[in-house]
């Protein structure tokens, strides 16, 4: 079993009130192929620039990701944001934002990305999105990502997109959004009637929420006294949900699905301890296990006694 | 076992997108009795008016809620409360208050009402709930309510208060404004430190936490597709909660509190469904535990097979 992930990749200058980087690496396909490689074959596809160096590459190799289809674009420079976290870290504010080489980016898949049994489509623009898709034909499991700026701008294409997809993971506002429904699980019905089968809504701090035909089931966050940068906590849950996903063998299950939220959730709140993927980069396996145990026993309500 | 509740009375004229209402039966210790009073024998304590007749009377008494502590002030009227809900329906704008018979509340319980196992101190003011606290001289498990307007008027009187109780349940945002502290982990901590053993956050449509010595949990909200009036939610929460930590003999182990969340938030979710306590006056028990059965399989995480 494999994956397949499409997205940004990126250097990000970050400031938070614990804090401040002013060039790490970044971008919702880093984020994603990181988390997602604790599970098995990741292939990470994006472009980047002359100023993407071996040092960057580095740190993906020694988490297992296959870099193979990263698009190095001669003379250009690797797409670049700087934001800024208030106090309680909810929302960023975008400082700057250069496309660079990710402004002209068109996905090129090798045969071996295409044949990834499970495929995430990051949040890049609609019909790129659906490009892909058509090029993965045989995958058992995509999803995709998706936010405002392409609900507003690109709102027919992304909806086309969506219906070609067997998972949605968005934040539920987006989703609200998108539906124009305020209530969550009308707004979630309203995005499997496109099509998908499994919609999950991301909230943040509160954690998540699924969608099946089966019902429902929702997780908070890990709880954490030290957020230090919240950057990459979407797409780390992505990549921790979809890398166990991809692991069970593409059993998508509620049950299976339900853990898969767990390990995502996981993921998430070791990525959000420290700044951008500096956490990720000396995190093992067996924390993880035993975060999710702990997690999984932080959430159990125990049965009503006979009484 | 019995729960005394002491806070408002009140007529509520409120508007939604669902509909509307002039002039309904609400107020914090009316929501809350009606919910403990699944679980036991509920006191509860608080003044009206002239205004205040015999139907509103027969909907305590139906649910066998003991009225003989509302003080009836003659002459006076029934504190009001006009609100109105936005399409999110998460902030309620208030039109118009009127405190009425409210605004010189002292409060004054019988022997009866100072017998009780479990107290209930609903969000009034600080000074009132210490009071009250120091008549119950011999309860099992005193908790209280507050919110942004104590916090800000009397947050000395408040912070004594919450000294002198074992449980606090309060909104997530009013826990970080009282201790100035925006991670809740920090802020429930704060609370913790100050005397109470339990700090419950309540979320909104995000559900609730529980912050313990032992520990953290959380349960979503009971998903719900048509929420037609989020009044009383908070309050019906809370005594689904105290009213089952009640009927389990003062035990408030960490696994009696996450099954008294999940009451809690199961009361709640029928009180939302429709305007003000209308749902709640033809609910039965054999409801809320079916609902509550629900609940639990919803978040419930299945252990990890052994591949």
């Amino acid at each position: 079993m494999s994956v397949t992930v499409v997205g940004s990749i990126a250097f990000d200058a970050v400031k938070t009130p614990f804090g401040e980087r002013e060039r790490m690496l970044g971008g919702s396909a880093v984020h994603f192929s990181l988390a997602a490689g604790f599970f098995g074959d990741v292939r990470v596809v994006g472009p980047v620039g002359d100023d993407f160096g071996d040092a960057e590459y580095a740190v993906l190799h020694e988490h297992g990701v296959n870099t193979d289809d990263i698009e190095r674009v001669p003379g250009g420079r690797t797409f670049f944001w700087a934001g800024e976290y208030e106090y309680d870290l909810n929302t960023a504010r975008t400082l700057d934002t250069q496309l660079n080489v990710f402004g002209d980016f068109a996905p090129k898949l090798s045969d071996a990305s295409r044949a990834a049994d499970t495929l995430f489509l990051a949040n890049i623009q609609p019909d790129l999105q659906r490009e892909v898709r058509e090029q993965c034909g045989g995958v058992q499991i995509a999803a995709l990502d998706s936010m405002n700026f392409w609900i507003e701008s690109t709102r027919d294409s992304l909806l086309k997109t969506i219906a070609g997809v067997d998972m949605v993971l968005m934040n539920d506002a987006e989703l609200r959004m998108l539906t124009e429904e305020p209530n969550l699980v009308k707004a979630a019905a309203a995005v499997r009637a496109i099509g998908p089968r499994v919609v999950i809504a991301k909230q943040g701090e509160y954690g998540a929420a699924l969608f099946t035909e089966d019902g429902f089931f929702a997780l908070p966050a890990y709880p954490l006294e030290t957020v230090r940068d919240p950057t990459g906590a979407g797409d780390s849950f992505a990549g921790g949900l979809m890398g166990y996903l991809d692991s069970q063998g593409g059993n998508a299950d509620d049950a299976t699905l339900r853990r898969a939220m767990a390990y995502g959730s996981t993921l998430a709140s070791f990525w959000v301890e420290e700044f951008g993927c500096e956490r990720a980069e000396r995190l093992t396996r067996d924390e993880i296990d035993e975060r999710y145990e702990q997690f999984k026993r932080m959430t159990a309500i125990e049965s009503v006694p006979a009484t």
